[in-house]
Formats: structure tokens, sequence, C-alpha cells
């Protein structure tokens, strides 16, 4: 499927029968409200309740008409009742994990389910769960939205860094990543300790670095990298995992252990829920991004003004942002300082109880690439599927 | 689901990134050239080959683009590999049954697919199909397409009547079926008759009628039915498996069984490949609907004459067309007589291999009630779901 | 401008500023409903009305909304104001002529204005006037529609006919026409004497055909006209207005005024405004174009009885035809017989005061060639228009 | 016309034969290029090579398509060759004006034409030009674009000040304008004073203030704005013209005269040519607007560079902005500081030969009012048109 075409449409063309003409989209289903509600609900009861809360559209006298006014609210309640429940799946040494909810924290929440992460507390010691795209996204809506929610508190927190990544913010294209480079290395070491500086000083965390290791790296660039934390104070572990499996991991376990355990937790949100809803986006974007100031286009001033006449000025905040920088602007690599970040829409999702802010050009419906993975699947004559990897 | 919305769109709006802005629709699955290939496919290299023959698109000049030209066909055939295997299920008494493939006569094929008839016929002794929706297009498409494609070759045909469609053909509305009403049950009749004329004159078997009885029906009225085709010369057997089960049958398939065996079998067409696309319709609406002239709209008559000059000319014809009537016009009831059919578009399906041709308003995507069922749809407090009946 | 591209459009997007999402679409000037308008109305409180009672939508319990309940019919009255009075024009010789309102009746009703047409007959003593494209479009219109509305009543009937028409409808091609080819010609003239017939026998009115001569017809083509015409009864005039201005007309003039001042006139219209609408197109069909059957398609049945629930029944119809053929598809030529005319779509205009029936593949907007007369259009260096012609 | 509806359509649907589906939009005429081309050709030879350099969309691999490629120049210059002359016009007092070209310098470059300019100055001795909108509009393009391309050296401007508009600038609703407010008017005065700092220290030119009386002006109000300016050291002329005619402009008139003959005139550009885009627009924002910052949306970014790369990099620059304030939010009044101006889009004009910039909310097709005026206009009893006013 070649969705971007279906980014944006008009639909309910050719006549009354067919429905009332009116501009449309879809988007990938992680950045759906529903898969929000999912992620978010704590029960079925709330899971129907946060449906049925769900803004569709608006009257021509602009109130806001929800999926329980369209009666829709059981119908989809019924639909999801079976998908609430956590997925248990095992890793190929039989560790449980529980698989559940949409990832992708540039354009959603990005958070595992409430449920899930509340019954890994309730039958396990230690309960680990990620947060990806980026510390400044998965961790920070982590912590403000789906901690605050669902009153998580977290005890420790492991950043996971790579050589590659950061030599591409040290300024090297995808195609330079393979071999040695350790002064781009050294540029990009800034954007890491932006990081681990954001989860101890905003969110009052202890931190560990774990460098997971790429069998490209090379033991000059992984000692870089220990050598310059060290001397900042910042804890690292190397994670070899994906070589030597759980054994890899063991030292950074102990550490997260010792994290947990030992370690001062003033823990704390970026911002209080209610600043007001710019408030809360300059408290984001200056304490978390770094960056200078944020401009809003007319539509965003007047989309948050109805937005807090609406009643919803105390909803966190979940930034639609790139995950290739602090900054909204891809190219601004590293730890990028005065910068503008442009907020041009924000929308309240009233069934997740969040307001989200987009900024930049992301996209909640992601493009193929020029050369589709389709071209190369296929049915070999043994019946058997080739070409997925 | 509002699906009419869908009916009709234009998408890739919002510039070059979101494609190129082209007008669009959503069609039922079941009315998708897909399931028509999969209903038709006789082995995994055969589906992989029709789907890779369906034409998804026209160059400038009018150059058909297939899904093959855009290598997607490897990626289809991955996706449907499993949905190639029919699916066994068994009734309420343990008789197995193949439920795969799409039904919808009116607007696709809509017959079972030739793989699980194929299996069916190999592992019991007798196998029976439905194709449903009137004979004039559920049998007919059985004959015309699939049993020519597939080299089937039917021994007997159970032409299913009700009561309450008989009184509808009588001029009835749906609120004054459940009353004995034998004047309208009469007027009715001749559409009955029509069916089984055309089963055995135009399709040369032999044929019962099955008469399925409802709990309203009357005593009068099924004797009504009885005493009137015995007259002419047909045979009915009454069904009551909707009360008592197989035992409700036995009759029936004791006449299915002698027709089998015992009556004189002269099966063929309704037409030869051979007649062209208009001998072809036109054929069916003299033959099987007995209407008297068919109508092409110009843009009908200009696609009929780029499918023959692309080689297609030869492929049997699909009609979409209302099930209410012989017509095309659902407000003709009974057996009318002097009708016109008028043909607004021909497509073709290169991949499923026929030639579609739509008549009337017939649509290939519904629309929801006045009531949408979802509306009482709901899950309540123990966690089941309610409504759905 | 490629106008067929604005034939039809969606419009109001780019959200609630912008207005409403809505299918839309522009015609040619004279098929508007004001144009009709315009030449209909008989005075300035007559003009306001009737664009005050013109319908622009419907609302969503299907009530019609009107120029004037939106308060347009003033300012549209006041841009009007001037329009409404005739363009007084002389020809090379000074004789005086309106030229006032639109023509193309194919796609509408095709007449001069009324209020020039009085003023015409108010100022001379024999006032001429034209409705073109195929008296079965133009005459059947003036007649049926303006003189109706207006009390008008002709006393004679000029129908043109030119050598390279008839040998059109002989079946040669434009490229052909240059070459005498008295075969061709002889089976055009059905044609001809169709419309002769049509005016005598429908209309009641005397008539005669002025044989338009062109620069190429030979000598043996005109006399056979002539010749083919006397045989059958009708009179013919030759006229070389073209190259001798109105000497050449003046036998032409001579028979019109016998005409009007000697022949027997039993004017009447082809049809009853009581007939019902379905009534008065078949009228139509089968006493002017001379077809066999009308079909109707599905929507078209539904929009004629919703005009007719509005109360518009009595309206007299214009019909929406190709001027090549006495039928709605363009290739059948000369004198067709035993065709179906398919109505594709019914509207009301309820300012103009008549209803429009759609057939064939008819549209209300050209298109451009294929190679557009804007390309060797120019500005020369003395600042001087070239290649308009 | 509501235009609004038409800022935004997409066109062509319906099928091939209606053209191909594009996102399109209808502009007011002053804010097309066509309208900038015709006003900034020297001749009709000029006009012609502008009309041919518009680009008028893109190839598939981003090659500009103009005007000229579609062989359409020649046609439209056809259509523009009376339009090019200027129009004369004269006041109540019989002095000739020249009235050519389109104003609404928010939107578009709003001057006068080049060739109407040209002509007043040689057929006057003073010729006198507006610019309108604001002087951070009008007159930054009068001198950037027009006096540049146009090798146009002004002597003098005259900057109009009205009472109403700088109580506005104060703080003040438009219902609050009739009744006097000093304080107000103090408020709003640093708005004229930096448009005169521009005049002089931007743009080096000789200046003084019109004030332009309303007859709501209190003479306490009118003295305030003088005594101001004097203590500032800017001259002021009270004009009464509106009351008294030119009798009413004749101290003005003396001192233009005196500005022009007698002192200092330095003119120059706000920015050189050669500074790059983002380069010219910051000039602006910083040198005329006063403001801090330039955003730029992704969008912006990648035309600017598109732009460039056509070799389009050293045209001036046509800013999109409100006329509210001198930053690109309207409810920023008086003389604002530390602001950001935000550029959404950046498009080429070739033909006219400037690049245009669009800021904030500006929109190129107005929207009615929410009671339209036409709905006031009508036709009276005597065929008058009434209610324009």
């Amino acid at each position: 499927m070649n969705d971007r075409q279906l980014r944006y449409i008009v639909d309910g063309l050719g006549g009354k029968t067919n429905g009332v003409p009116r501009e449309d989209g879809f988007d990938i289903t992680v950045a759906s409200e529903i898969m929000a509600v999912l992620c978010l609900a704590d029960s079925l009861p709330d899971l129907k309740n946060r449906l049925s809360r769900m803004i569709v559209g608006y009257t021509f006298d602009d109130h806001p008409v929800t999926a329980g006014d369209l009666q829709a609210s059981g119908a989809m309640t019924a639909l999801l009742k079976d998908a609430l429940k956590p997925n248990l799946v095992q890793t190929l040494e039989g560790t449980p994990a529980f698989v559940h909810g949409g990832p992708f924290a540039n354009i959603a929440h990005g958070c595992n389910s409430v449920i899930a992460t509340k019954m890994a507390l309730k039958t396990g010691e230690y309960a680990v769960t990620e947060a990806g795209f980026g510390a400044d996204l998965g961790a920070e809506k982590f912590f403000d939205i789906k901690c605050r929610m669902a009153g998580l508190r977290p005890d420790a927190v492991v950043v996971v860094a790579t050589v590659r990544a950061l030599k591409m913010h040290g300024g090297l294209s995808k195609a330079e990543l393979e071999k040695e480079d350790l002064e781009a290395l050294e540029r990009g070491i800034p954007n890491l300790l932006r990081h681990v500086s954001n989860i101890r000083e905003v969110f009052g965390l202890p931190c560990v670095v774990a460098v997971n290791r790429f069998p490209t790296d090379t033991d000059k660039e992984i000692s870089s990298i220990i050598d310059k934390c060290r001397t900042l104070g910042v804890r690292t572990c190397l994670s070899n995992v994906w070589a030597k499996g759980g054994n890899g991991g063991v030292d950074l376990a102990r550490e997260v252990v010792r994290l947990c355990e030992e370690e001062e937790n003033s823990f704390g949100f970026c911002y209080e829920n209610e600043l007001g809803l710019e408030g809360k986006i300059e408290a984001i974007v200056k304490r978390v991004y770094r960056g200078e100031k944020v401009v809003y286009l007319p539509a965003a001033k007047k989309q948050i003004a109805q937005i807090e006449s609406m009643g919803f000025g105390n909803c966190p905040v979940c930034m639609a942002k790139t995950q290739y920088s602090f900054s909204d602007d891809p190219l601004k690599l590293g730890a990028p300082e005065h910068f503008t970040v442009t907020v041009k829409n924000v929308k309240i999702s009233a069934g997740a109880g969040f307001v989200v802010a987009l900024t930049g050009d992301v996209m909640t419906m992601p493009g193929l690439p020029k050369t589709p993975a389709a071209e190369k699947i296929d049915v070999d004559g043994e019946g058997r599927i080739i070409g997925l990897f």
C-alpha cells in the first residue's frame, strides 16, 4: 500500500447517496487517538469512557461532537474488548514480556499500555519498559503523560546509546557509518550528554547509559564513549545482548538494580498541568529540548484558545516532533542551541486526555521508500514466502 | 464504519509529498477483483498469474498497467497464500462444509471458490454449492463463468423459493408479509416459474423447487405453491431444515439424488464466448432476464470498443444488476416483460478473466441503514458483548 | 482557458475559513439558467422575479433554496439591468438587427430574447428570428418554450439547408465534403425532409427550404436538392446572400412574404403542458425526433418525481441533445428510426420556467480542440493582433 | 460571489474527458502575477516577454513550465494589449490622473504601473504616486521593487496619517474611534514615527507627514499629533482636501515642492539584490519592520533552495504581510519589538521578476463579510440601482 496517497483526501463525493463531501485523511494506526486511549485505559469501563469522550468533529457553531454523541462507543468497545488484554510473549531465552500498544513517540505518546506495565509490576521484581525515539520524546512522554496519568513512579532510567547514532549526530551520513571515525563520535557525544542531563536534572532520576554495541563498532570507539562519559561523571555499561543474549547484559542489569536500590530518587515532572498550554509547551521546549523560543502559527494560536475555552487547558501536552534532532528541524544535529520551535497545529485528544502539538514537518502517516520492500516479496515454487528481509 | 462516505473520493491531495491527486474509491471486499481472482484460481501459481494480470490503471495513451507491471503480484500472493486454502467448517449436525469466497452475485460473480468446490467433489459423493441472489444472477454466473472456467458440469439444480419472497413479487411490502395472502402469492409465482424455466431450457439441467418454509407461512400458502407448480409440471419439495435439521430435508435430498442419477442432462451455457461482448450481454438479457432490448450509454460503448481492442472480447460477462427484479429496475416485480436494460459502464477484470457490465443503479459499496446496527452494540458490566442480534 | 478542467470540481477546501466543501462546476454562460432567464424575461420586474425563483440548492431535507432566499436577486438584477436592453446592430447593408441572448440550442433553449423579438415585431413589417442547431432543437424550443411563454404566433418558417450538411448526413467525413458527391447528398436528403415534415405536420406552419449555397457546392448538387424537394412537394429557394448580399436573398424573401400572407397557418405545440414530464419528453422524442422509446436512468426517474412533487410538472421541457443526429447518438445520421433516447438527468430551471432533460453525452461546458486556437494568436511588432482567423 | 469558496479547489474531476485532477485555486486579480507583470512592463514586447516567463507549473522532475512553453503568451498579450495603456481620468477639479494597475500592497507589490508613472513624469512638473497599505508595505515595495526595476528615483515622500488609525494603534476598537481620546492617540504615535524614521533613515529620503483630517477628529487631537511630531523634528502639514478640495492641500503641496527642491536626498534601497533570499527577507524584517528574527517553515526553506537553484536568487522580495501591524500578527499594534516573523511559503514570480514571501495568515483571496453588501443592493421601481453605499 502506498499509504501516503491517503494522507489527505476528499470523500463523500458523488451526490447525497454517498454522504456529504468533507476533507479527511488516514493516519497510521499508532498515531490515532484510539491507540492512545487503548494504552492509557486502566479498565474496560475506563476504555469505554475514553472512547466515548473522543471528539470526532464540531458542529457549525463549534461545539464538539464525540463518539459518545454518535452512540458509537459501545460498538467500539466491543471491537477493542480483547485487544485491551496484554499480549504475553517470551524472549529467545524464555523471559516473559508484554508487547502491548503503539510505539512511535515522534508522533504519538509512544508508550506500552498502562495495563501491561501494571501487570508487569505485579508479576516481577523489576519491570523494564521502553519509551522509544529519543529521550526528549519517549522518556519525556513516559514521565509527563503516562506516569502522571497512571500514578507510576520510576526508580531508574537506562539511556541507550549507539556509536552509529552518535556519529550521525557528529555529522556523518548513513553511508559513512561503517568505518571508524573518532572525531565524528566526539562531536556527537554532546547529544547523549544532554539526554542524560535531562533525565537527572529535569526529571530527578538516577540514570545509566547503555552502550548498545554493533558489529561494526571498533574498540577505540567504544572506549572513547566510555572514557568521555566517565570524565563527565556519567556511568556507562557496555551491552552485548545482541551477541551474547542475557549474559551480555549482566553488568547493565546489576547497575540498574543498584540504581533502583541505592541511588537518590527525586522524581518530578517537566511541568505542572496547571501551567496553561503555552506554558507547558514552553517548559518542554526550554527545559528538555533547550530551545530558545516557541513560535505559534496563527491557526495554532486559535486552536489553543479554543481548547482552553473547552476546558482542556489542564491536560498534559504530547509533542509531535522529529526524532532526528532536539529541535523541530531534522538537520540540526548534536546539541543545538538558540533555535526556535514552530507549533503549526494544536489538537485535543479528549479521550486520551492530552493535547497534541504538531511541530515542524512531522507527518502522522509515513510514506513508502523509493523502492518499496513489497517489490522483493514473493512466493517461491514450494509455496514459501521469500524476500521479507 | 459509514463506508458509503468512501465510495467516491479524491486522494493524493496536499502536494507532491502526498502523491498525485486522483479520483478513487473503495469497494466492498466481495466486489473486488481480488476476491474473484481468489475464487477462480485453481492453484498458487494460477493465483499469482491472475493477480499479475489485474489492470490497475492506464497510461496517458491508454495502455493498461497491471499489478505485475508494478511488481506487486509477488507480495499480493504472499498475503493471500493462506487465504487460498479452503476453510472447512461443520454444520450443527456435523456435516462438513467449505465456506470459502465472496457471495453477493448482484455485484460480483458470487460463487464459492473453485478450489473448495473441487475439493468437495473429491471428498464426497454429492457436492452441493450455493450461488446466491436469484437464479438470474447466482445460477447464471455459476454456469457461464465458474463452470466454464473450471470445467465443471453440474448434475441438477435446486431452486429455493419462499412464500415471503413470492408475496413480495406479488406486490406486498415488507410489513405486509406476516399475514396470509394467497392472491399476492399467486401473483408472485410467475417469478419462480421463470427461474425454473431458465434452468431447464436455457441451461438444460434437471431442477427441483425447494420451498423453504418460514414460521409465518400458512399451510394454505404452502399448498398453493406446491399445487400451482405441480399443475405446470414443476417438481417441488418442502424443506423444513430450519425447524428439524437434516431430517427436514430428507425428501429434498432424495429428489436431488434422483435428478442426478436418472434425469436427462443436456447442460449448456447461455452464450458462447465467441459472441462478442454486446452479443453476450444481449443473450443474457433476452434469454435469462427476458428483456426486450439493451441500451448502452456512450461511455459503455467506448469501453466495450476499448476492451475488445485490448483482446478481451472473448471473456464471459459478469452482470452487475439488482437482485430485486429480472430487469435492472428494482421496482419491476414478478416476471416483467418488454423492458430495456441500460448498461452504464463496462469494465475488464483481466485477472478474474471476465468483463463486468454495470446496469441500473447497482453500487459496489453498500451503505448503512438509517439506524446502524452499531448503535445497539455494547459491552455489559461483565465484559460481554451485547446487542449483536 | 482550458475550461473543461472546471466542469466538475470540489471547492471550499482548506478548512472552515474557506467555506464548506461541496461538489461544484462551471457551465458555459449560454447554458446557464441566468441566460435563459434574461432571454425569457419580458420586463425588469419579471427579470427580478425569475432570478429570485432560481433554485441554487436544497436543504438537507430536500426543500429548494432559491436566489431570493439568499437575498441575492436584487444584486443580480442590478448587474443585469443594462444587459436586459436589446443590442441594436446593423448588417453590412444597413439593415437593423438585434443580437441579444444566448444561442446553443443543443444545451439551452437557444433563442433570441423575448424583449428583442417583441421590439422587432413592433418596429418592422416582418421580424425574422433564428433558432439554431437543427430544427429538432432550435425550432422545437422556439415554438414549445419561447412562443408559448411569450404568446408569440409565427407566420412561416425557413428551414436552412446546405449541401455540405446533407452530404455529412449521407455519410461523408468533413475532409470529403469539398468534392461533388450526388449519392451522398441523396442519402442525406431524408434528414432535411424530416425537418420540413416536422414544421408542417407537428407545428402546423407553412415552410420553405432555403438552400444556403457555399462556394464548393456544384450546380448539379444544388439542382439535385431542388429537384428532389420539388418531387416531394417541398418548396425551395436558393440563397446567395453570402455572395450577393441582400440581392442574393430576394427570391427567398418573396416566398417568405407569400407564406406569411397567403398560406394556411394552423400553428400548434408539440405537446400540451398538462401532459406530465414523461409525457412531454415522449411527445418530443416520438413526434419530433421520431424515436421509438425513452429510457430513464434511475436518477432521472427520481428527479422527475421530485420535480413534479415540487409543483413544476406543468413546465415545458428543454431537451439537451446532440445537434448531430435526430437521436441522442451523434453517429446515427440521416433520418434514423427505431432508436431509444436515454434521459440521464432531469433538472428544474424554476426561474426560466422549464425543465431540462439531459440525454446522451451532452456537456454544458465545451472543451478546447487538440490544438487550441490561442496557440496561433499573437501581437506583431506593430502592436496588431494576428492569428485570430 | 462568495469567492472564498474558490480559494482552494480540486478540479479536472469526472474522468479523462474533463482533464486531469489537480489542486488549484483562485486568487483575487490584484494578487495575480499577471497584474504585477502588467504594472512592471515598460512596453508591449516587455509585456509579452514577462508573460512568457511566468511559471505555471513544474514537470515531475521539477523543471519549471512557463506560459511561453505552453504557447500561451501571444494570446495573453493580445488580451492585455489595450489594458497596457494607462487610463487617464480627472479629479473633480479637473486635475489629470492615471488610474492604472492593482493596489493591495499587503498581498501584491501594490503600485501603479511603470508606464503610467513614467507618462506622468513626462507630462507634469511633479508626479505624485500612491503606494498603499502602510509605508512598511506600500513604500518599501515601491522603492525596492518598482523604483529599482524601472530606474526611478523619488524626490520626496508624503506619509499620510489619520487620527483614527493612530488611535487604533493606541488600542481602541473601531466602535470607539468617534470620540476624542488623547491618550490612545499618544500611544499610537510611535507607529507613525517608525514609518517616518524608515523613510528617512532606511531609504534616505526627505519626508513630510500629511495629517488627513476626518470630520470626527477634534482640534485637540490634531494639535496633539502636530505638537508631538514637531518635538521630534518631524514636519507635518494638515490636509483638508476632503472638505476644501485643492485649496485644502496647498500647504502640503508647498512643503512637498520645498522637499523636492531644497532637501538633501540620499535615496537607497533597503537591501541589495545580491544578498540572497534569506538575507533580503531578514533585511526587510529587521530594518523596516524592526522584528528580531525570521523563522522559516520547512516548506519555505525548500522553496528558497529551489528558487535559488533555478537562478532567481537575485530577485527582489515581495512580502505578503498583514497591513495591521509592523509584525505578521495583526494584533501586535503600535511599534512592536522583539517579534518573530514566520515565512510559510516562498514563490517565484518569474514574469514579474520578484520572489513572494508569504507570512502569517495572509490570504490572496478575500472573503465576504458576515452580511454581504450584495444583500442590500437592489433595483427600484424606476429601474435605478439602490443600496450600493
